[in-house]
């Protein structure tokens, strides 16, 4: 999907929600792990009730490598299903990776072109060569870190730089890693993952990349706040995708989780379409 | 397996040899893709004929996951002929794994439990959180990324830090974060990744790190040069793990490929055997 495409979604649905498909199955429903296919299952019936107020979802690899075989077909079928189904959602499969440039290609090959997803998150410490084989592909892009949500973003994200030439003067890491991976992707192919619990910092992050979208992970269990996000990091075009995972699959732990997981992921919708309004879009 | 069991390895074998297990079915030999399972019959041909010049090896999970669900069964298939049939080598998944800490957790129980690897490659860039679930299992390892092998780790990883404080002045990103990351592990459980073609910076990494093991990728088709890696990073433990991949694996694309790559390890493990006799290893 094409930024374009992205947009024209945002604008139609009222949204800027990205759901995060983290299905864990020590957290699934007892009845569904009766199914052949639990994580499948609960994922299917997550996605039939969320999909009106979202644009976007987000399985992170961890949940499915954990299960094995398993659960790689899981993740394989829950692709299928979207596309299948549900054609004009964005898919980022949330897997940071990110290695030498011969083993990058073989990642680039398996998400862009075997799972055929919209986007790979790619972590971004061994530089260009590890980045660079991910941009080659029409229409998909790279979600690069950035600013993580996590506690562990403040150990190495926010280091200063020395001076050390006319650009990139006590910059920190972050702001380093946006700037210098302009010169390999653009806003077209290219996104970068700024946690919500990062607040005031977004007016940073748009200083150095005021159009790019952002996917804004840390709404919801980790504590980030939607308004705040917005505030400073809402562009003309939306420029933002913001994830909820646990707050919205695992609402209610209950055989009513799916209706819970809508409830949820409405309510958020509604605050969306609220802000879109209130900044004319 | 521990660190005083892995130097009584070396020494016995008198081998630092990690051997790449980075599998492309494009460039297994014709006549193996007749097998029901091409890729283990690839791995257990070169296991067998490597396994007495080598004390470890390191699949990348980026060549099986290529491969689809039947590449995580040969990645499965591996370890354990690897475990039943060489309970002496090292395993390390190279798999560049790091996200928040419950998705870490995750990871970390993948293959410290379900695959019963020794180590794990790890990316630093999200911080403490995304490493330490990753350090919670006794007798296996982190193998965090530090300096790596290729162009790209010149565009952060040497990135000097401000004078921002007693600690750390002007150090350079790899710097800080194998200082920083001996605040959560020690040489017990954490080694670094320092490529082969970084030559003399070895002096500087010894430094922050006299005795963590290092793991070494870059020699043979990276160009990396055995000779400059000992001079610099060898300690009185060894200290370090040299891997080759392409170099060994891929000696010959024919049918003899198996003793192309036995002639490889073993060339290399002759040289280690002088380099460590010459240190009095």
């Amino acid at each position: 999907m094409n930024r374009k495409e992205l947009i024209e979604q945002i604008k139609q649905k009222r949204s800027f929600l990205c759901v995060g498909l983290d299905t864990d199955l020590q957290k699934v429903p007892r009845h569904l792990l009766a199914e052949e296919a639990p994580i499948f299952a609960f994922n299917k019936a997550i996605i039939d009730a969320t999909a009106p107020y979202c644009v976007c979802y987000k399985p992170n690899l961890a949940f499915y490598e954990a299960a094995g075989v398993k659960g790689i077909v899981a993740f394989e079928k829950t692709v299928e299903y979207l596309k299948d189904n549900y054609p004009q959602h964005f898919i980022i499969a949330d897997a940071k990776r990110g290695d030498i440039g011969n083993t990058s290609k073989m990642y680039a090959r398996t998400f862009y072109v075997e799972y055929d997803v919209d986007a790979l998150t790619v972590a971004p410490y061994m530089g260009e060569d590890s980045v660079t084989p991910f941009l080659e592909y029409e229409g998909k892009w790279v979600v690069l870190l950035a600013l993580t949500s996590n506690k562990g973003s403040h150990d190495f994200q926010l280091t200063p730089a020395a001076a050390n030439g006319a650009d990139g003067v006590g910059e920190r890491l972050f702001e380093k890693v946006m700037r210098v991976s302009q010169q390999w992707g653009n806003e077209d192919n290219m996104m970068y993952v700024v946690g919500a619990t990062q607040g005031k910092m977004f007016q940073d992050i748009r200083r150095v990349a005021p159009r790019h979208f952002l996917l804004v992970p840390g709404v919801g269990a980790q504590g980030g706040s939607l308004e705040e996000v917005c505030q400073y990091g809402l562009t003309s075009d939306c420029g933002l995708l913001v994830n909820s995972s646990r707050g919205i699959i695992y609402a209610s732990s209950g055989d009513d989780f799916a209706e819970a997981a809508q409830r949820a992921s409405q309510e958020l919708q509604t605050q969306m379409a609220s802000i879109l309004s209130a900044a004319g879009l």
